[in-house]
């Protein structure tokens, strides 16, 4: 057993360390001061493009893809994850690396299933930083932690393929700079049922593509990158718009889930961290009653209990990534979900109470933890629900008496 | 022992209830979204100058005050708590009776403490609903969990009392209506640590007085009321305008707070019963895997679980104010903060399952999941958070023992 | 409102926690030493039998029972209540008052359904105190939660009723003065499924019945009553042992049970009170790192909780018995699942931490929280587990928003 | 990162587990059946010694112990935890491989702190198998969770060292073949407080040492090896007795509970994997409302939280074992308390869940739940209670950021 990164894990690790500490905290605060005082918050700000330049010429780029001929770093999941903790201290970090959600998802998506010409077309821009992209998927009309229940389509006519739907929490549809969106829509609703669905790109300003209006979380739209509802009405697209061809929208949302929920798993283990310090720093600065409230009271289980969250969570994420390096998805089924089932969760807590040892600050702007909370609480939804996840834990676990 | 409300108490609820399904109800979607497509939120709506005339021709006024001599409706704090309950179901109701914090309280204040003088100047106007009021307690510089943290002064010069400091979390500041303050601060710091503070009527206007800014609350503004920060800068008034004297701050504290507390509980306790409707109204109106939610896994617990912790909060807060109705508030001192704990915790609870439920459409705007949560979250803060409360209880029960 | 107890109850009140102080609490723990000592405990020890007695002199009787023609004590199920609650601070109270599960609830039946014959019988030396009973309803072989399963049979062959299966959790049939128990079986399989079974009075000592043995509750026999397996085989008797007539042991068991369970909650409140007092006594005399272990961490929390979910409880109960009152067992439905659901939890939780603060002691015979915790642990599944109850009560609060 | 055993510890894994495969499991029912028929069950019945030469004779012995040339098996701490678990899925299964608290604990003390002397003596038969040893430090009188209260005596007098004092929960010296004792007690209240103790090999024979009784853990005396309270009364031995010499006893307990916790959890991990096999077997097998409860309500939510809590506390503790073989006690402090204080509470709530999936069964003792609900309740209070662990951990996290 060896619970260390690989050599040059570590290496990325210090290097993205260093680059936080030297590039990014010291702007944080300013950055959001700035962004927070314009009428218009949909843009990329000066310092973001010019630290991904810096970044990027450190090669601290796109860390999150194992494939070295395609420009990513040849970390491993494992490896990566820990780099990814390190990003998740940051809201905007990732983007400065380019390992920002769903950017990261629909390049890995391109690099295993695209063809040649939509490599060209889409991916070797995500890969330079020069656009961003969203995912459609779920639904506002049905309850898409079903999957099933999808009713947008995507329909063959001829050489062509036609979408029509609704389609919301579409992330990062509001970034300036997103060029592109793949939407998965049911093609042939007479197929099995895991081959009923295509995923297809779309430019985003193909004629019948409107975003209707950004969504906002517990008060924040998170700009610039945002959610967005949008509608598709008669989208018409050549068929070779379709990744992989018809009906692989499934096959294709599996192998895209697993690392993707690594990712976000190891950043909000990295956001955990970062809110636990807050917690600290707070519990120990401010008295009551005589006592630092670090001492007071439950205040000090609160805090063993987080440090204990947090390191298991941690540990299973890694070993999660780990698997996905050794096993491959199919021998992680049962951890991913446990992962996304256990950490949204943990977040949530360790952030409401550094809320309540915030007092009233911990409610209002002047502490980012009623942000992090939106973000945190919409993490147990994304991605598929708590209760799908335990649901299919619930179920492999049943599957292994079963067998017997 | 008897568990239905008086006679005058059912008749009282019975037109309430009337008036929140004819009145209210029916406008309270229209009222936000005209509220929310205004640029300048701090405004009173004309529904709302004429809702509360109708309501107050109607009788359904005050009904918080026991005092009839004052104006007030006569009812029992236990006949008045279940009406209460009612008013708690739409955020902006309680106004509408002229029956919602912090005006309620301070009017209290006045009715029990204040001089002739001050009741004409203030109490007459706020009573018949033509001006708001704040209450300036907490101070964003300490744990203000801790009242003996406090640090904004009251200083006696001469004929005058000289204010300075900062307070924050000054609800209803925002209020166009809003045209006084009570203050509360350090006076005399020799005496006896409950006789050391003074409360202090403040005109809006005073110069040195300065609202500094407004407060979000997860990201809401809780507009037209509000929360505002509040600096005090040699703020000059005569003596009269101290409540009951130098020194009394702490002792009107008390008094302020029984009913207060049980208002507030019981309004979230409204709260929670709409939110449970919402969530079972969803629940039953989504299909996930080919069965409604309502019954799909762990829903039904929790559904239970809600109607189970309501009922028990409700009876708690219920015998709460019968205690302060047949005790006073020494017979209620450990209630008061049990309900303090136990109400807006209970409230979190359900509003987070409700957003649960409802999916990514539960932290957005589209349902009113995500403003609750907030309102909820920040009940477990105002008034002392949680566990300056269960601190409380703790100690009156082991002093049950000491005793002995 | 009102949450006190009629005059009648009051006085009963005063009597029984004066019986308690002078008579039951000085030899509880001679009584437990002296019945350990022996090798055969399924005896009634003297003092048991003289503080019966004392009781009954005193008018202590049956108060469980609201008929005072049938030699109740006439007091409200809200009153008498409060009485259980106080007879539950000792574990063998109840029977000194006659007042002890199941015999109060098999007193009940025949009271409502009994011939006169079957009173005769059965009821008049129960109510004297002379006889003991037991309740055969629970089966090994089957989950006894859903009551459909059951497999035991009572056929009716031309004028006799025929019985055989096989029964557990017979409380009360290792007591020496067991003389009749109540058996529910499956008459008619071609019935409505609420008129399929019957219940039979069933003398012990009839050819067929077999206790086979006596079972441990976390390694507790809860001498000298206990709880029982018990097989019936072609247990003939005549029909006339049949309780209301074939087919009607639903209605029976639906009738018993409203009272029965706010009896076995109030109990578990006055086993909770003890419990805590325990708690606090132990938390208060020892010392750890400079203070008591009452001030120390997290226990004031677990005290003020422990606290808070008594009174919570308590009212819950209190407004269940006084709708059971008011409104008979049909308007008291969810409320009575939602007790049974809440109390043994709560207890529970209680005694858990009354023995944490306990530290080695806690988990030993030093103490009686062990075998607390056996009789809490045992609640949660006696009489329905938690999972049927909480599924009861979503289901009556699904029904509400059906209806509209 | 590599989350595998080294080749040698999958070796000896295989082999564990197929002697737990064919010598354990079979025998399991009949051993208990055996032993519970027996008046006297303070016995080594002689399957154990039997299979306890299968074990030594294919080399599956002693492999807690990394030093090989005491006769250990040259595991790293890591590598023997995961047979550790492996051995606790069956409570008497450690024994057979010579691997059983408290003797592993004693052995380690002894290969590290003990004279020449006291190695022939006492370490070469424990490390045979030969003899059992217990170990004597919690007291009754005190609470024992702050060792400074330790009120026992360990004088000093010319050439021998005086034991007094009351000892309890001294496992294991109730088993026939435990022969020596390690006691701790205090030589000089006036050194520094982490040099005040001293710990002392006593032959259980030797005059003035008195097994008061033994002490049942929720009704079972865990015979034959039991807890018992045993008294020293100026028990006389040659100084030579002493462990590492006076007032080292801080010392040597330190670097005892290192690898012991991790011992302990790592059982506790197969018992909770045990126990969830057994409940999920139940919810299989058995049907209420026409579904097996394993698919009813919210148990899929408790089979998924089991797995992710299991899986999570076992990471936990191999990377606990993992530390202590990179970087010593000292590296693994906060780990070996987090470990100490998630997994006894994993596991209560696992059995608990499993108690109440078995319905009455669960409490009886029909199943091995209510005992294996002792054996976890006990954990959360052995070798310190959960509060103290927590209090650890949070103490060493602020410790980071007081440094900064």
């Amino acid at each position: 057993m060896d619970f260390q990164m690989s050599p040059k894990g570590q290496d990325f690790l210090k290097r993205v360390k260093a680059f936080m500490k030297e590039e990014v905290y010291p702007i944080e605060e300013a950055y959001y001061r700035e962004l927070h005082s314009l009428d218009n918050r949909w843009v990329v700000l000066p310092i973001i493009r010019e630290l991904k330049q810096k970044a990027k010429a450190q090669g601290l780029w796109n860390m999150f893809l194992p494939e070295e001929e395609h420009g990513g770093a040849g970390l491993s999941n494992a490896d990566y994850a820990v780099i990814a903790e390190e990003t998740g201290r940051v809201f905007f970090a990732p983007e400065l690396f380019n390992c920002n959600a769903p950017d990261t998802g629909n390049m890995e998506v391109l690099v295993k299933y695209g063809s040649e010409e939509q490599k060209k077309q889409w991916l070797e821009p995500l890969l330079a930083g020069e656009i961003r992209s969203a995912f459609c998927m779920t639904e506002p009309d049905v309850a898409s932690s079903d999957a099933t229940n999808m009713k947008a389509t995507a329909t063959i006519e001829g050489d062509e393929v036609v979408l029509n739907g609704r389609k919301w929490w579409s992330t990062g549809i509001g970034h300036p700079d997103c060029k592109v969106l793949i939407f998965m829509g049911l093609t042939n609703p007479e197929a099995h049922r895991h081959q009923q669905h295509s995923m297809v790109l779309v430019p985003k300003d193909t004629p019948g593509v409107k975003v209707e209006r950004m969504l906002r979380v517990f008060g924040d739209y998170d700009e610039p990158a945002g959610h967005g509802e949008v509608s598709f009405t008669n989208v018409r697209l050549p068929k070779s718009a379709i990744i992989k061809g018809p009906g692989k929208g499934f096959e294709i949302a599996q192998g895209r889930l697993g690392p993707g929920r690594v990712h976000h798993c190891m950043r909000a283990i990295g956001a955990a961290e970062r809110v636990l310090e807050q917690l600290i720093q707070r519990a120990l600065s401010r008295e009551a009653f005589g006592r630092p409230l670090a001492k007071l009271g439950g205040n000090p289980d609160i805090i063993a209990n987080a440090r204990m969250s947090i390191e298991q969570a941690r540990l299973l994420t890694l070993k999660t990534a780990w698997l996905l390096d050794t096993k491959g998805i199919l021998g992680a089924l049962s951890e991913v979900s446990q992962i996304k089932a256990v950490v949204p969760s943990m977040l949530c807590t360790i952030v409401d109470q550094a809320i309540q040892i915030h007092g009233g600050g911990g409610v209002s702007d002047d502490f980012p933890l009623a942000s992090a909370y939106g973000y945190a609480r919409s993490l147990r939804l994304a991605d598929g629900p708590d209760e799908v996840h335990r649901a299919l834990v619930a179920k492999l676990e049943l599957n292994k008496h079963r067998k017997r």
